[in-house]
């Protein structure tokens, strides 16, 4: 199917559900796209970094690609991530998720080496002109340690470079920018990778979310964004501050044995788990377990939130 | 062949010559390692950083190191870069240097991911318990943006999980502290990855080194690290100072059209085929080329060394 | 006068007229504050970064508090910056602030020195223990290179050590943190640094803004709290984006020639200067003038919000 | 008494021994003064970071100066810390140092503002110009946030703002740059501030050093200078090597309880207290004392350097 223009409302970055010897558990990522559509979200958005793209080889990627496409069937778009270091080795990716029936390639900046404006400007138009699919511009400074100008994203969108842009920086003035800017660029759709100001996004003209917490609470999320879009602030509100109690739980993890990742994603993985979606917490190495402790430590949260 | 133990003396981070259109020049390239040969260094580091293996594809990676085992013959040891985010991904570029015949791996921290000195050590571990060649640790934070800890180093080591450090961080003090620390473990190899400060690394007890600049001038630092170890310090002095001069190339490229990157690596290959070397200059997408009077620029570092 | 409990509304860090030799300008300071009362602002701020506290002696900092107090006669409450870098010299900012009867002080957490969460609650607790004045904590990561964590803000204020936050760190999430935190801590006071997020600040929750734009233009912020407070979200929308645009004169400084602070505070001055506040767009050394094409430049941003 | 041209030698950066209640210790102060000379050293360096020039009040810092200017009485230059955000700030501490006898004065680049090379070197002139005194500068970029770049401090030492440098900034090859470069300035005296990296600074032509663990071993330090001047390259890097196991010290205070700042003052001041130098080991507030286990680790290290 084509992507949408603009791309818009909840679209989860799918976590990828792998067993205990780390192989991609294709039955429970299934039955994880099927808890997502069950909320009527607006299209899936696997190999993000919530889906541990960082971790996964070439061939398990294109396992999660095709798995997904295969059971979403053209019931929505798939966005599928592209993430490496620099044009060549994303254009690889390109063909993979092009070959696999996604819809749409999300797309960081250069990583690993150190870069410049006018080189991110040209990685994006290498990309979108030799790949054939649209880019979605990922803007995820914790990760590539590089923010993305917000004059750069306006300006490969109105050359029709860009799609979209999906924003994990936190920057939400910059994204403001984005927002305002791209007003008239009708096919241009702004979404925000924050699980914690879905509702301020919205408010200030956004086109829709891509939270990792939608994983665990998809029908949160979906009805979040319907609240924000009748006008109904103070419902959307009160849902947004349950979902900021529940993301609680991405610090359950001890951070004198594990990094954020590892205790971000075990959080979302766990509760995955004991919401029964998916048979195994297991995360790619070399991240660390979450310990018994921690995992009681999500179910309360779970249980906090109405989901237990 | 076996990785000498320690691995020590002059190691160059083999360029990637790369034609017109962004293949892997393979002539040039065994021009390139014989013009490396012929300077006697001590064995050959393929895909790293100064290779431009953030910018290669899977297949060009193999290409180049099947092109430079093929070509050394077994007269040299061949180090191979395995630079990827993760553990099961760098595993893969250790199964293609194992089947291309390097004899060991050159492997950073994680990174995209956020991670954590334990995640490090766990990475390392399954990287050498997983992989079939012996593992040098990739100190370069201006790249994975972690600094390994020197005491985490030191543990791997003791454990017999690393062969050797690659350090590339800038910290001498913290360097100074591994060198120290390896003393008493026979095998480990230490070796700086500066251009500007082979003379002190060698002086507190450092192996080896891996400048990038070798590539360019070879025969300078084969002179260095003799001069260094023969105790001629004056003469050493006087080399290193003449190859701090050399390294200005590296500003060169202005820094309001292109990136540090681009800047450097641009320099380091102009150079090469300035000197006859190779036969384009490029560097891979989405690098900026040097303009005509930047590679003049460059000229000038080459004929202030006396090397044109 | 009592510090309102919580402080709200529209707070402006007051800019500190020079005079071409960089002495603070009593008259213009004086016009300045008239400027800010005739908008109906509901406190002012002294002795910010917006009021260059960072460049001004012991000395001028006194006139400025005292010239302020003096003008104002208790018809708003004056909050003063006492910005420095440990606790003792803290301290004696305080005690200048309150002998010249500012109604509260405003710190930073400790910055030179490398610091840690139990130091910055050590210093606000001391602070509060020993000054005479109610303590704001002041979130500026970019001048003092720590953030304070949302965790630790809310243990001070249920200690009631802390009277309120002025959030100038640019991380909505936090501040959201905050804000829902302190909800059953009536006297608390949750104020946003940004000029570009009021809106969305006070419909999460927020109670004022401390916006430096709001020196050009206080009664553009006024008319936005306002709106956001009657519930007119459209409208509210709109004036933010207005001043939003109007904000972009903090980028017609060259960032070849001049940092960010130099061109942000020089467009304030400038913009006052044009408007006809104060006599002089001087800002304090070593920072750089603006051009007169730069100087056109705001002229031309006042313009476009329609005042000039 | 003048500054020598160029400074040079052991130059240790004094500690400021406090009262338990957090006055400056002048009978301590006086007898860490002879501790110094007794090892002679250089000259003396008052409120620097070690000094704890961040936490003392402008009263404390007179009485610092003071109090050494007057103890040593002509026998050694005394070079201070004029340690403030901006340059008029820093012109009263400059003033202030003038008064009370120093011989020099070490100033940092403007922090707490963003800055600028151009504003940093503004800043250096109008101190230089207006000040009365000799102006050595002082790059720390973990306390001020930027790295003075070596080819700005090469331009102020040539127009003859710049008496010196006192490198702290962890960056050898930088500080290589400009001891190259300074050689054909005469009088311009460049100083490593690493306690770590002193053999190897002087071997690449370094004038002196400015360890802050020169309080706790001074005899070490200078039998160290001796043995690097007399070519006794082995003897130096025994005593080098044998400081920085004591410098591990520094590592007692635990991190998840206080600071690095702390840890390391504490344990320089502990070291002082145990070694019976100065009469309390108290640090300046807000910083955390060490406990009794981490005193007793401090003892362990000054045993193993033969000290205790």
């Amino acid at each position: 199917m084509t992507l949408p223009a603009p791309p818009a409302g909840v679209i989860p970055p799918v976590c990828t559900p792998l067993t205990p010897d780390r192989e991609v558990d294709v039955p429970s990522l299934r039955r994880l796209v099927d808890h997502l559509l069950d909320a009527a979200v607006d299209a899936l958005f696997v190999l993000g970094s919530t889906s541990e793209v960082a971790f996964l080889t070439d061939r398990q990627r294109r396992l999660v690609t095709e798995t997904v496409v295969g059971h979403v069937a053209g019931r929505l778009p798939v966005l599928a991530g592209a993430v490496d270091m620099t044009t060549s080795r994303v254009l690889d990716h390109v063909a993979a998720a092009e070959a696999a029936g996604a819809d749409a390639v999300v797309v960081t900046a250069p990583f690993y080496t150190r870069t410049h404006p006018a080189e991110i400007a040209r990685h994006y138009r290498l990309v979108a002109e030799r790949g054939a699919l649209p880019v979605i511009a990922y803007d995820i400074p914790v990760a590539v340690h590089t923010k993305l100008p917000a004059g750069l994203v306006l300006d490969l969108a109105a050359e029709g470079v860009l799609a979209g842009l999906k924003d994990s920086s936190g920057d939400l003035a910059g994204f403001r920018e984005v927002v305002t800017g791209a007003r008239d660029l009708p096919g241009f759709g702004v979404l925000t990778g924050s699980e914690l100001l879905v509702d301020a996004a919205l408010a200030l003209g956004a086109h829709g979310a891509v939270p990792g917490l939608a994983n665990v609470d998809p029908h949160g999320y979906v009805r979040l964004v319907r609240r924000c879009r009748s006008g109904d602030l103070e419902g959307a509100r009160a849902e947004q501050e349950r979902l900021c109690a529940l993301f609680g739980m991405v610090s359950v993890g001890d951070p004198a044995r594990m990094g954020g990742g590892s205790a971000a994603l075990g959080a979302f993985k766990t509760a995955l788990h004991l919401r029964g979606v998916i048979d195994c917490p297991a995360t790619a190495e070399p991240q660390i377990p979450l310990s018994p402790e921690e995992t009681e430590g999500v179910a309360t949260f779970l249980a906090g939130a109405g989901l237990l």
